[in-house]
This record gives structure tokens, sequence and C-alpha cells, in this order.
């Protein structure tokens, strides 16, 4: 396994490794999440790769970027049984040089939901992807559907660009209690962890009542604030019933919605999704 | 030749015909500016591409996209001598369906000369670049210096976003009275043409000046707008002599700079530029 600081040792170990490549691009802070995609990744190509890069570009002034957890020497640890070809873990100034000026842009996808609340996020996140993609050339890469809105908005930027890799996406890895897996979970206190499980419980509530006939989607919008409202240590940020392509808000749902919400616990932000078809 | 008209055709095309690509991007209308562009591709790759479209997204509206001449067939006879491998033809379909919103924007370097009198053109041709770059694949694409600050631009750009492309400009073509190539110099009427030659004697003025010392920024900007004064057809947008890294007018020119201008004639406007180094 090569831990690659630079570009150019990618390129390099690139060029001299034709076949097949699955990049799993990651913040590290590794979870089971995280490591179901590299096996995926492992399975479906020739060579492996894994970007460990927490990216300046996709946090606000003032949010969690300096204090996000980097434990890079587990993280390496937990990819070794994985047979991972390529760990690409560069600094911020080889990402971002100075003089730095070019970003993608993915327009309507990027509005509601966690757009509206974090501006400047997925901005930062096309870009960067973008960046890894040219840097690294996979076939194929490796998204977690527990970031739903970034799984849409990086879908849109590769159909939109014409970029040559396949997006696959694994579905989200949960605790025993329904807690979706988060290198943010770990910010949470004992209390919180525990009143964590209300996102999951939420969304369960919300797909029981959809397969039970509810197609109103302020209904099932109201069905999750109800039980999220039960956990005193939830503030809720928002709770949608979308269109799974266009994120809009639905009032009736035909066969298909896309039910998220993103909630505080203290200074911590958590999201959970569901996706739902008739 | 394959004549390919779209993205599928390609990469199929592509994908059967391992080696070094040289793409040549194009709007059609080739003039031999685009050819010795050809003939440069042709000598240092295995296999080289021309693109023709004539690009919606980098046109203003109420701009000369409609009139902008298509003169298709005439373009592959001139191809033919060169042994070209593709010449890549997508109707605007093609390459922007229902519902396209992404898009790539460098910053700093499209706000001053063209960008400020043509907004979004950048935007237009950033786009579409890394379009063309990501559906043909090439190890280089080449360029006209002709149009000088699109050149910055896409350098920017392939640096910012690690585009695996090597960017080779081509110099500019002229008449025999220097009047820059440009598939716009058909819009021209015959005194009008005439007239044009006036933006390369500019330039020149403000090259002889420079080398016979003069590094005053608003000086030499004075003895283009000089010249171009004795040619009533001419309307001038701007006359610049900038930095030719940042493109920001010079007061005081140190070892080198970019000379550029656009000027009107009736409905049609022509720019051009000199790069001087003392």
């Amino acid at each position: 396994m090569l831990l690659a600081k630079s570009i150019s040792e990618v390129r390099a170990f690139h060029k001299k490794n034709v076949g097949t490549w699955g990049l799993v691009p990651t913040m590290g802070a590794l979870h089971q999440g995280h490591l179901s995609l590299v096996a995926r990744a492992r399975a479906e190509n020739e060579h492996v790769a894994v970007s460990i890069f927490v990216n300046p570009t996709q946090f606000a002034a003032g949010s969690d970027f300096e204090k996000y957890p980097r434990p890079l020497e587990r993280d390496l640890e937990m990819l070794q049984p994985f047979n991972v070809d390529l760990v690409f873990a560069p600094t911020a100034a080889e990402m971002y040089p100075p003089n730095f000026q070019t970003y993608v842009n993915v327009q309507d996808l990027t509005q509601p939901l966690e757009g509206a609340m974090r501006p400047g996020h997925f901005r930062g996140v096309a870009t960067v992807v973008t960046k890894l993609f040219n840097i690294v050339q996979p076939d194929r890469a490796y998204f977690g559907q527990k970031d739903a809105q970034q799984v849409a908005v990086i879908r849109q930027m590769v159909r939109d660009l014409n970029l040559p890799v396949e997006i696959v996406v694994g579905e989200t890895k949960r605790e025993a209690d329904g807690l979706a897996m988060s290198s943010r979970n770990v910010y949470l206190s004992s209390e919180e962890r525990r009143a964590a499980a209300v996102l999951y419980r939420a969304l369960c509530a919300a797909r029981d009542a959809f397969h039970n006939g509810e197609r109103g989607g302020e209904k099932l919008r109201a069905v999750m604030r109800g039980v999220l409202a039960q956990e005193p240590r939830a503030t809720v940020e928002y709770v949608s019933a979308a269109d799974p392509a266009t994120l809009q808000e639905l009032e009736h749902i035909q066969d298909r919605a896309l039910f998220s919400m993103a909630v505080r616990f203290g200074s911590t932000r958590l999201i959970d999704n569901l996706l739902v078809v008739a």
C-alpha cells in the first residue's frame, strides 16, 4: 500500500498500474460505512485507491473543520486488511495552491436541504470530487447513501460534465440501535448518543406510514417531526419528504420519496435518510 | 476519419484506439489558424480529434450565436489532408440535455477584458472545454494565442481542477495585412475588412514603443488608442496593457506585458493581442 501525499506520486503510480481503478473518497475517521465501500471497490476493480482529505472548501467558516477528527494512523490500520493499493492523503496546500480560483457548481440540486443550511458546501464537494477524479482517474467511485444529497449532486455533476467515472452507492451502515454511522458520532456525549437513535426511529415511522398507504407529504413530515419531538435533546433543522430526483418537497407522493432530516444534539449536527418505494 | 455526433460514439472509438490523443476544440468555420493547430496535433500525437461545436453557453442572449457560420461540409474537406482520426460534431441537445445544471467557474481571471464585456462567456468556455476533455480524454489540447484570455482561463482551470491534459498554444495566424484570422472576419464588409487591419497596426505600434524603452502602461495604451482613432470605422471596446499572468492592467511594465484590444466594425466585434517580452 502506497501512502501518497502528493498529486505527482499518484499520477506516477497510476501510470505504472494499468487496469481498472476504484476510488473511495473519504475525509478519514473511517468507520464500517467506509470499509464496506472499500470492500466493494476491492471486489469490483483491479486496483483500489482511498483518499483521505478533510476538504476545507466544503466547510463554512466557524464550522467543525478544525476539530474534525483526523486519526490517520488508525485509518491506515483499518485499511490494512483490504489490500488497498493506494492511499492519497494530501495536505490542503497540495490540493489548493496559492491563487486557486476554479470551482464546480451544480445549481438546482444544491439549493434545498443541506444546501440551504450549508451555503457553499456542495460547491466545495463538487470541486474536490472533480479534482480527486482527475488525479486518481478511477473507473468507479464509491459513495455512501447516508449523504443522499451529496450522491444526487455528484451523479448530476458526472452526467453534466461527462466525467468518465461510474458512481457506485453503498447502503447506509447503522449501529445496533439504528444510528447511521458517521465520523461525527464521536462528538456526541453518552446521553446525546442514546438520544441520537431518534433519527432512525423517525424515518422508520414515516416509512411504516408510507407502506400503510399514507401519501401526503405534509402528513409524512409531521410523522417524522412527531417522533423527533419526543426527544428533548434533539433540535430539528429540517425534515423532508422529497422527490428523490429533484429533491423538491412533495405534496403528494406517487411511487417513491426520499425521507431525510438534519438534527442537532448540542453542537453536533447529524443527518440521515431513507428512500421509500411503493 | 470518423464523424461522430454522439458522446457514446466518441467513447467507443477512444476505447478501440489506444495511444496518445491530441484534441483541437473548435467552433468550426475553420481557417489557417485552426489548421496549424491540427497539423501540430497530428505531429505530436498518435491520434487526433477535432471537435466542431458552436457552444451556446458561451454566447450571451442577443449575440451572434444564431448567425455564427456553420459550414460543416467545407470544414470536413479542409480537414481531409490532415489525416484526422475523429471529428466530434455534436448537437446542442447532446451536449446540454434537459436539466443540465453544472458549470465550471474560473473566478479572478474571468473578471477583466473579455470577461467584463461578455458576462458568462468564460463560464461557458470553461464548462464546454471540461466536457470535451472528459469526452475525448486527450493527452494534449491545442488552442490559439489569438484568444489570449481564453488560454489563460483554460490553463488556470487545468491547474486548479488537475485535468490530466497538456495545454499547447499555437501562435496567431494573420492575413497579409496583419489581420488576425478569425471565423468572424467573414462578417466584415469589404470596407470594414480593409479597416480591420488597424488592430494589428495598433498592437505593433505599442510593441515598437515598448522595445524603444517605453514602460508606462497608460502611455502604451494611449499609443494603441491613437492608432485606432485614425480609423473612423473602428469603435473601441477596450485597449489593455496587462500582466500576462493576472490580466490586471499595468501602470509600469517590468519585463513583459500582454497588449490586447476589442474593437467593433459595424456589428462585428474583433479581438487581437500581442505578448511582448523585454
